[in-house]
């Protein structure tokens, strides 16, 4: 069970309110009003446990689990271990996050504003703020009902920031329009000069940056990684788009609704991720061009030139999945002979 | 036009004083008492605005601009839109540059130690300089004339920072020697020591770091970036270089002038980086190598071998760009026969 | 020599006295009273300076030092200048660290908890604790022993934190039990969420993280370096593992005992490495896979299989390293044809 000194756990709850959590069907009906008390990993689960299976390389884990009961496939319902529950899901790794998050609801702490925060007399504090100690408000900035400005957060001038919103521990927010319910985790950097400069041997020449960092409701945005203000058009964040860590976003990009990037990956200045598209971890996108909707960069891949919607590509310099895989084994059948 | 709340812009001119100002010529002296209240990009300028044109990428918006006036290279002029008035350079980039900044002039704030400030009574803050709420500034630090510490910032014992520096929030810095008119970004680290131990199973053994960072200046150091201080002999950044965020810079490595290092680099220990030469995005240069004058390390390079100067190189490990070009269409080539 | 203001020198020792700190022995026992006061690089050794070569590379610098004693290798005695008094170890980096260590002993300050600090009531500090000023200790933290915890870093509620360790200035701590003698530097963000979630085209599903991240005694972890919590199981760092700046470690990794992480290098979720893994900068592994014992993945390396014990890995994906040069020289003779 998680650490209750971290986490806090809800009520028991039967299978069947379970069900409903998850949007899943209970596998029989008989197990309806079976209870369980918490979460937890396969291998770890305990009797009063719920678990899931959405990766076939954890399958072992399943047919030997104690968990009490299992989220599973449909296909996956064969290889169930006798006398555990099954709740059968199209996504069981969705309906998994479900209940999980029944059991360890997100709370944020009462309202308060500490008296070791900084707050300018003329920045705006809506209802049920939470502004940490250290934590600094500038004239002018505006935060919505129920954010969370964490401690040591700097929040500068004129920044907006809506509601439900989580600023982590050390984050800096500057030039930037905020939507509702976006999580910036620890030591982001956000709104800080693009790097803009015109090269010259003399002293490169700063361009100053007079755009915007605009973050749309539902992001989220990973610890230490930093969103550069755009260098005259804004920078903007679609809504509902997921970043990791150490992420890094140049100057004027634009990234669509539903983008996930992946920890240390980077786009740089001036190019657009369309809806949905995915950069895989140490992945990047070069500047000025467009990664169509849907499409994926796998990780470590270095995307040169634009990459239709629904793409998968990979290699540095990034190509389709498909001419990657046969360049690499091309590679492999030609270095063996020699 | 840039968000006011963000952005303070300062007054009308002339197309002849921005000619002057640009290091540029009217391409009709009917334009010089034009005047124009601000800049825009090409695509979304308006009316009494000026923009301009580098990047061969956006000509077509240079076709359609609703701009009043356009910087642009001599060989752009034939394809100007009736009714732009021009200005002629040689380098358009650095003259939009340097408009821009007449339009909107970086200010400091007025000096100020705020009462939230740790300011060490054996530190030492010259004239003008602007210390925020939670700064840090220890014992024997001294802070340049018209220096600007953000707030929650840290300079550590003994540092020494020039004067006009700008020391971003949650910037750490100790051990170190900071020229003049060094901008140091959010959450840079300067001065920890290097990653320098002797491996040993039984447990590492840590190599006291017992250098320096010293800074030259007119740098810019990026978001989160990281620069280790010297093991023995100092860690040095040039005048002049540039370094984007989240970039890595190890323990005794010597930057010359004017390098330019952007995101997610990093140069490994010892090396040295000879003047103008530039790293693109994530490329990485490992340790005790040599990148030469104006060298340039393409995106995603792994820099294996010493650099010649001028040479470009790119892959990983990095060869001279002909060379890798070259690799990557036999590859292609050979795979689409296999 | 390290400049004083940064570095305080301990007090002028004896050749014999060294030998017997660094593991080594004197070449001649003639050097046994000879004193020198202070460590230095070859080249920039001077007369009363002891410095080592380890890195074949420097072996010029050692033929002209001025140093007047040098720990060196059995086989390297040979090339020795004359009057260079010889200290010969099977590890001379290992024997000049503990030299350098014994002239520049880390020093803690004296116990004090600054005015400025935030320690809440409810948190536990145990004797001969620094909290600087700016630092927050939350409800039910437990500083151990002697730990000296950096301006503006954050101890987050119920942490537990060891003895001796040190927790640099802006560091982000939560979610986490911390053994003995652990170094943190400046940024490092520790149990924060890490990045699980169930991809929804209405919306991803996030997957509470119900983990810790345990690190385990003597650990190293560089500046602005993100360690996630777990999902469920833990995050766990082993004991004597050293990481520098940028790493990014996912959700549930496991890393053993004695690793090396190099900078921008990254692990993602579910990982394990062995017992003295390395992996080289920016390099990474993809999730759910095992780099086997003493295993070396190279820089920017990318592992999307597991890696057996002892193996070293080159290339992206990564592969034995005599695989990867063959390719790369197959590649480079059939493309000098083409």
């Amino acid at each position: 069970m998680a650490d209750p000194r971290f986490h806090d756990r809800s009520s028991v709850k039967t299978l069947s309110e379970l069900a409903a959590i998850a949007g899943a069907e209970l596998h029989s009906e008989d197990s309806a009003d079976i209870s369980v008390e918490d979460v937890a990993p396969l291998a770890e689960a305990e009797e009063g446990q719920i678990s899931f299976l959405d990766n076939i390389k954890y399958k072992s884990d399943f047919i030997t689990t104690k968990a009490t009961a299992c989220i599973v496939s449909e296909k996956m319902v064969q290889h169930a271990p006798e006398g555990v529950h099954l709740l059968v899901s199209k996504t069981p790794y969705k309906s998994y996050a479900l209940v999980a998050q029944a059991f360890y609801p997100e709370e944020f702490p009462a309202a308060q504003v500490s008296d070791g925060a900084h707050v300018h007399d003329k920045a705006t504090l809506a209802d049920g703020c939470v502004i940490e100690a250290g934590a600094v408000s500038e004239e002018g900035a505006s935060i919505g009902a129920g954010s969370w400005i964490g401690a040591n957060a700097i929040v500068s001038k004129n920044v907006e920031i809506g509601s439900k919103c989580r600023v982590g521990s050390h984050a800096t927010i500057s030039h930037a329009i905020i939507g509702e319910n976006v999580r910036m985790y620890p030591g982001v950097r956000i709104g800080q000069d693009g790097f803009g400069f015109a090269i010259d041997p003399a002293g490169h020449v700063k361009v100053p940056q007079l755009g915007r960092v605009v973050i749309e409701d539902n992001v989220e945005i990973g610890a230490n990684t930093c969103i550069d203000r755009g260098a005259g058009p804004d920078t903007v964040i679609g809504a509902g788009t997921w970043i990791d860590n150490l992420v890094q976003i140049g100057h004027n990009v634009k990234i669509g609704r539903g983008c996930v990037l992946i920890a240390q990956s980077g786009v740089a200045g001036s190019s657009v991720l369309e809806d949905y598209a995915v950069v895989a971890a140490q992945g990047g996108v070069a500047g000025h061009l467009t990664v169509g909707m849907g499409a994926q960069v796998g990780a470590q891949a270095g995307v040169m030139r634009d990459v239709p919607a629904g793409e998968k590509v990979l290699g540095s310099p990034a190509m389709p999945v498909k001419d990657a895989m046969r360049q690499f084994a091309t590679l492999r059948k030609l270095a063996s002979k020699d």
